[in-house]
């Protein structure tokens, strides 16, 4: 057995177990940031959205991603990985319809699990920004319909070899193919919803709507930054001592400035250093440094890490002022981060981190090229993305509906669409299990007329 | 340094490593199902519980399991790993009495600690169906007997070279050998106890008593998955690249089809999605696919696990029909899945999947012969763990009693156990701190009539 | 490529990742030990300690231990890693400024990532002792300098090549360099802080403040005994089959029989099982075998842990009874138990565990050298931390203060340092967003007549 095929091959499998377990991460941190009344229906939504996500993956994901085919979508093997591979083989040596992943020495079935496990994450962005009010179906017929025909479209783009790879743009671990695709896909939800009841007043107050559980979500955190560790570093695909080493303490630098960056942001502008904002930052920090991990040095992902701390505090300020109601902060951490981290790539790679690839970014004299390659592909990927995901919100709204009724809304999507409570031990602030009607609330509290867009 | 023997051993002890976090997934699990009045007990017997069977696995039951001796137990080097052995030697360059588990080339101790975990696993299976209502004491003597002589005894019979071995049964990494030999001694626990105070009641109702923490439940979840990345990809105990891909795919698989399964079953059966139901249907999948993982194709996985994910939730409605009372259904999960993994086996293993292992099953050609060793196999677990167990429960029963007064049953285990509170600082549904009588409730709720079996 | 130097580094970076996980593990444990009031404080510290952990061991502390120099600190290479260094060359090959860690041969990036998150355990271990009390600039501000001029320091002494190293004191995974190093400067800050309001009243009676979540701390646990399988096997930095293997087994072990060792204290002394005492046991039990943990048998394993199991109840008590307030027992678990293990070391080691490095200890005929050695080391780690690092307390104290008001403190640290609550869907047993006054209380429960020194 060639020790490299085996060395390879523990890697991208650990790594992608780590990834695996973000989807964990994503459901603590979720579920954390919403009410206890809604909390089962999140649990349930980041839970079955990766079984959604392997079935469709395997189905059609895989193959329309990197089937060999046209420049926009893979057309070879397209079903359930049944295309000709002779994997571990790569270069020249391999013979196969998967030739753009063929620079992996590992098996067809080690590469699959790898991208299923980041298809997974993909589309379980989605799930925190819809929060509070989308129904249970029509988010698993999103999710089937966001890995099929958008991830794994403008991932063809990217990583299958397709246009945009052509065009000369580099995305390292996934800031534009996997945050900023979910981002843009989440915005999308968030306005083809509206906001929760409640979370806008008629006279333009915004309400805060407080995470019921911050233990949860720091657990969440800790695991997605774990996960991360398999995220980057894991996206070499291949036991490169140096390259693995390097992108573990670029991921690891890029979160802690962020952490600190948010943080003080917070203090600064909030007047306390808020916690949801300092994992909100981690976040930032780690989808930043995505894209470049392998192309920056360590002192340039300090920098862009510094930098996604203070965008994504602004960016929560920002969504809420525009009454663009995301839960969790997903747009701002995945999409405005993914953005950003797509682009520093272009101003800080240095061609000695990764020889023969991006060559030297804005800053470090390579001109303006990568900066409008990476250009690009941020645009291409959000405009795509943002339509054909507000296309398919609508058909479901228009077929099946994507709302569910305001009372259940108010009651809690635990009940209503779950019939499961999450906490039934424990006496709740206000009691969320009998309906509060509007203006006939049989609770003490009066409700205030809200504006909830309907 | 041999590179293969440094890979695998890698290999091996990451795996272990998940592996033994499986039993934050258990605890996680069975005290997010269980009220919080029992939460502290829960959390006590699911981590007490590694610590018993360490020292049970390590002072006799490896010798016990993986000893050279007769067909049914090990003999020789039974006491604390003393026995002769030149591991990492293979094969015919293999002499000492560990010859069972010479296939793999990694150093003795490194087999020990990937043996050890497993083992732990197959103890914490018990705890949750004998919740609510145990003696601590009494279980941790169980999981010493249990360690000592029930899983090592059969484990011998499979995996230890012994008469199943011989008769042809296979279980790649423990649907038989871990978990139905756990779920038939949760059985036996299950009916040795009587359900607990206030399930069934006089008239035959049957009544639902709601777990205190789905998060925690969804968190533990995600771990024991997390973990099967260990369990199942880890039996190969090399890092065999094809085939480790292939067992990580084909156990995400199960999974994944398996949620879907549950998800259905219970929305057509029970009107709702229920969340328990689905995260039970996720574990289903995993344990069915765990004797199988290394002999069928992907596609065949995924029936499987469908099939595993509509059985749990059947065969959780069947346990409390016939009143037994298994607060997390981990009969249902790990009995009856592990019964179905290792009989699924025999129906579709293929032989290119491992070749001159299994050979093909009854649907690819190979006529009979392997799902009869499989149901050999089966019966022979069945029938010695559950018998045996039950006569373990009878004589902890004589000699120190296995269940706690019904006066701490009632205020919960968490203060008549361990003298401890899990969340003393926030207000409890029903107080559950002051006794509550038969009769002599001093609470506003009437006590009904109950039928618990005592 | 080296198939060796892809193992290692494989090894390396897996177990990194494992260690850095502690982080949650250590912030579940705290958190879950404390009130429920100063939940987001107890994460907050717990997370931002390892941002700021990360930035000073890179600016800073890395040179510090790592750097040629003096016997006492390092002066080469010392700020940003920006050194001299041909890694992954190894012995005479070796060519920089970083020769004191030249024995394991993987790349720099590599050892430092390794080294980095070892460094945040040490930081995160005094946010423990100090909880309850503390500004959260001044727990920012000790751990930069813990970082910088405690940890690092000590560490060169010990890891860096410097004067106990030479003076043959062995420490293979931090017994010393991490955990009684960072259970010192908590026991200066604990010391420095005062005892929360309310836990020792004027009469000498001792109030018992329970932790809100015991789910999270045994979570917590869970996921730090986890992080131990990397943070000692890991620290053979290299993928050495038997070796590896070994430590898992020596780590494991000592944990198992300490967990045991714990409960019958508990249960001998409190009366029953007592669950935090039987987490803390486990703790205690990784700690002690964290220095021995290569150098010592299994069966000596066992008894480290056994002894670690019984010396931490007894250290808990003994702590409470001097009035030192430390909310979660980082004292007793991690300077108690550092020593107990470093010094167990000198009479427990074998010479055939790994030749040519500690000798026999004393109970296995090398005399009394190797138990000086470790005494040496004990006292001199002890007396330069706790003393300096009560002068950095001391002077944060006089500079901007290191406790919040007497006000905040009663409130609850999550209002008046954040402004977040944990868990607001909840009703908490005691109202803790309003003031409750000296003598003033607004709530119905009489406030006693506390002693806590201010």
């Amino acid at each position: 057995m060639d020790p490299k095929v085996m060395a390879d091959t523990i890697w991208t499998l650990v790594t992608a177990m780590l990834v695996f377990f973000m989807n964990c991460g994503f459901a603590c941190v979720e579920a954390g940031f919403q009410q206890s009344k809604n909390c089962v229906n999140v649990l349930s939504k980041n839970f079955v959205v990766f079984a959604i996500s392997t079935v469709a993956f395997w189905f059609l994901g895989w193959g329309i991603m990197f089937g060999d085919g046209s420049p926009f979508y893979g057309i070879q093997g397209l079903l359930m990985l049944k295309g000709a591979d002779n994997s571990p083989a790569t270069g020249d040596a391999y013979q196969g319809v998967y030739s753009s992943i063929a620079w992996t020495g590992v098996p067809l079935l080690a590469k699959f699990f790898f991208q299923l496990v980041f298809a997974g994450t993909g589309a379980t962005i989605v799930s925190g920004a819809v929060g509070g009010r989308i129904k249970y179906l029509s988010f698993i017929l999103f999710s089937f319909l966001y890995i099929a025909f958008l991830y794994s479209v403008t991932g063809h783009w990217i990583w299958g070899g397709g246009w945009l790879a052509k065009a000369g743009m580099w995305d390292f671990a996934g800031s534009t193919v996997v945050h900023s695709s979910g981002g843009w896909a989440a915005l999308a939800g968030a306005i083809a919803l509206g906001p929760r009841f409640g979370k806008y007043t008629k006279d333009g107050k915004i309400n805060v709507i407080p995470g019921h559980n911050l233990s949860l979500a720091l657990i969440g955190t800790f695991v997605l930054w774990l996960g991360w560790f398999g995220f980057n570093p894991g996206s070499t695909m291949a036991a490169d001592p140096r390259l693995i080493a390097h992108i573990c303490v670029t991921t690891n630098m890029s979160a802690a400035t962020a952490i600190l960056g948010a943080t003080l942001t917070s203090w600064i502008l909030l007047k306390k250093p808020d916690l949801g904002m300092t994992l909100n930052g981690c976040l930032a920090g780690l989808v930043a440094i995505t894209a470049p991990c392998a192309f920056v040095s360590v002192e340039s992902s300090a920098i862009i890490g510094l930098v996604a701390g203070v965008l994504v505090v602004l960016a929560v300020i920002f969504f809420d002022r525009i009454h663009v109601d995301d839960p969790v902060g997903a747009v701002s951490v995945h999409m405005v981060n993914g953005v950003w981290g797509t682009f520093a790539l272009g101003l800080l790679a240095e061609d000695w981190v990764s020889p023969n690839t991006t060559g030297n970014g804005f800053f470090f004299g390579g001109g303006t090229k990568l900066v409008i390659a990476q250009l690009t592909g941020i645009v291409a990927v959000a405009a795509y993305t943002f339509v054909v995901a507000f296309i398919f919100w609508s058909l479901i709204k228009l077929v099946i509906g994507i709302r569910v009724s305001l009372q259940e809304e108010i009651e809690g999507l635990d009940i209503g669409e779950h019939g499961n409570v999450a906490y039934p031990d424990f006496v709740a602030r206000k009691p969320h299990y009998s309906f509060v009607g509007l203006g006939t609330s049989s609770t003490e509290e009066k409700t205030p007329e809200y504006a909830g867009k309907r």
